[in-house]
């Protein structure tokens, strides 16, 4: 299996910095673009777990738009031809708490969607 | 591409299952055996950000176990035939948080690994 193909690993941050870009100007046709279309999608975010594309599309009309923050380290990484993780650190405006974010990656015959995403503040382990 | 292919997602289910027991045990050899051997696995706990087998490997050996926990719901979903996505929910003893976990897995010659995981609890957005 081939691992981190030049030409995917470009094709996957492409589409990663492009729900980035989304996510900060509540931009929701694109960023639901991103998400794969299926009631197999899951969303885990700070303070709400969801399960299902419908799920997510109602938690993204009802938010109002993300709080503001600056990537931190990033870890892409593909594995064979169609499947890719996308570990982000993120610091939010006004925070001194440590956010990650996780992302699991599929090409489909329609590109790159997100199967799988989970957003969490590092905190203490109690 | 095949979604949930049974098979797939029966050996899938039954490497989550053994590492939730390896984990619950503090069975070390069990839990390393189950992650990618690779500096590109990388694990968000909830107090800490890891990078790498390396990494991954001195956090078990210095925790001392893992907080003994019960699951919750669990959504497993097999991508074509060789990827697969586990969101689950557990709760820990004594804490009345809801703890996510996700993990992505790969299916290698030598079965079936983790190459990148997420926990975290739920909290306030804040």
């Amino acid at each position: 299996m081939t691992i981190d193909d030049p030409e995917l690993l470009a094709e996957v941050t492409a589409a990663f910095n492009e729900y980035e870009r989304a996510l900060m100007e509540d931009d929701i046709p694109a960023m639901d673009q991103l998400f794969h279309d299926a009631p197999t999608t899951n969303r885990y975010g700070v303070g709400e777990v969801l399960y299902g594309i419908e799920e997510i599309r109602e938690f993204r009309k009802g938010r109002g738009g993300s709080p503001q923050r600056k990537l931190g380290k990033v870890s892409i990484v593909t594995y064979g031809d169609r499947f890719a993780t996308a570990d982000a650190e993120f610091f939010r405006e006004g925070s001194d708490r440590r956010g990650r974010q996780t992302q699991s990656w599929v090409k489909f015959p329609d590109g790159w969607k997100v199967v799988s995403a989970h957003v969490s503040l590092e905190g203490s382990t109690h």
